[in-house]
């Protein structure tokens, strides 16, 4: 499955990035396929393991911050593998032309 | 930790009151405090009882649908019993009065 | 349709319902259908009608912090009213039972 | 302000490239930045421009579906241009070396 998934503490500030660096370089150190975007992380795996990420995400934020919101996608279909990427390049086919990176 | 969550099955025609039901089973057996509104379902409880049922609801509706969106927003606070109501309440005490129901 | 969302400010401190209180008054002046919900309000109209409170709700709570995250969630199908009930009433005929409220 | 958005029809088969790539290519032609990701679409304007332009996107699926979910999430910070890169680039710094692509 792919997920994509934000975790926002509350009450830290308006300037986060900081605190998302730690969050991030949980997820690089993960293994797990992802990708870095300007919303969220988008990730790749099975249940447990992408779940178990992300609860080591929040609790990591939490211990930052007493108050965290983290919003959490999954799309979950049989083919489960090579999406982050299979994703987008499905759309330009369908499309018939690559689009601007 | 509350939780809100919706578990959207793509595929399966567009009236899905049936096989939500069976997702709304689910949570009502669990045990845990929570709300079914128009547009998910609140609920109440620790991280491990809480995504423990979303996985639940989650792999039951994929058995029904080849391809499954489940979204998930958590907000965790210090504070974490009885606030399906409690926030709502809150809410109207700044405001001072009731809203309609 | 029908459209859930909530905004929330970044960098305000983490007890959030006197800001909260100040949109939810915005809602209820409006005259639209909703729902205040712990996780949310949910409204019902059309899109200008909708998306005109959402921005003034939006606006309203940028005035008071320098960083605001929104979040929307549309369910658009042909029928159009009564749907904040109507929902939750379907899952409940398919189910066979009422839900405690 | 930064938007991510994903507009997804319910009841019309669970491949959704093909009529992903409309939506897509009517973001593609709105002369905004934007970045396609595999779980939505992040784009960056002012509300009028953005939010007409989801709505043009909505109502285009809408003309293919007869149910439509739009997920929408709001970023609105002080510093409305390059934040697509920019946010991504922000985190970098703060871990203190380049993600992989």
């Amino acid at each position: 499955m792919i997920v994509e998934f934000s975790v926002v503490p509350i009450g830290r500030g308006e300037a986060l990035s900081g605190l998302v660096a730690r969050v991030v370089d949980i997820v690089d150190k993960s293994g797990l396929p992802y990708q870095l975007t300007a919303m969220g992380t988008i990730v790749e795996g099975e249940w447990d393991e992408v779940f178990g990420l992300i609860r080591l995400c929040h609790e990591t934020m939490r211990g930052q911050a007493s108050r965290v919101y983290t919003h959490i996608t999954v799309d979950d279909r049989e083919k489960t593998s090579g999406r982050i990427k299979g994703k987008v390049a499905e759309v330009e086919a369908a499309l018939g032309r690559a689009l601007k990176k």
